[in-house]
């Protein structure tokens, strides 16, 4: 696509953009500004095919960016199926907080890293390619932790 | 100024784009896009009050976007004036050719750099504080060089 902003902007832009602008308004369907990112069927897709689907403009780029919906392995179950016809994502680390700056901080999303495997789980082999998951989460509907006071 | 550009987009223009556009367009007072290079009177504001003026919606920003006259030091000479209350701008290393890359790479202006130096010259004391001065030019009106085929 070509972007419609003036000349020297590029989009670089945060976590907190990622999740409490663009995801937010992608669930609740609301219009977005400038189409700059896209939709992907992440499952039927390589990673080395993302660049060609999520080019903005006309620049080099090193990240994209897409929305995708999260495909269960099984039907009744709520685990995620990442396989690709090559290859898999899997998790690594910690999920990171994304919060409101704004709004003092508030919890408004998630950030979970996954790695590109080439071949099948269990096995397979390790690529450089990194994708970062977003996911809408606020305080009040995240799942309760098990804590005490 | 609060930028008009979506959410996560920042101003990161390449030498060709400030050159090519923004430079070329404001020298020929035609309009631009979005008001987003501030105009300043270099020499009569230190580099540390640029920060204010320049400000581009409400990021951090570490560079700083202006447009500015050259100040002659004689009304009659050609020497250039770059000299604020505290201090004065001293160029340092070689210009850069900016070329545009569309049109075959022809020349389309140079770039200055330029250190901060406080006091008065040839004294003063150096500073972090640097600066890239634009020009245009175009192969037909660049100076000529002396050369030797």
């Amino acid at each position: 696509m070509k972007s419609c902003v003036p000349p020297g902007f590029r989009f670089h832009p945060t976590d907190e953009e990622l999740v409490g602008y663009y995801l937010r308004k992608k669930v609740a369907s609301q219009k977005i500004d400038l189409d700059v990112i896209r939709d992907v069927d992440l499952y039927r897709i390589e990673p080395w095919d993302l660049q060609e689907h999520c080019k903005i403009g006309y620049e080099e780029q090193s990240d994209w960016y897409f929305f995708s919906y999260k495909d269960r392995k099984y039907p009744t179950g709520t685990r995620t199926n990442r396989a690709t016809l090559t290859g898999f994502w899997k998790a690594t680390g910690r999920d990171k907080a994304v919060r409101d700056s704004e709004q003092g901080g508030g919890l408004i999303g998630m950030r979970k890293t996954l790695v590109f495997y080439t071949g099948r789980a269990p096995s397979g082999r390790k690529t450089d390619w990194i994708m970062h998951e977003y996911r809408l989460e606020t305080d009040e509907n995240a799942a309760p932790q098990a804590s005490r006071p």
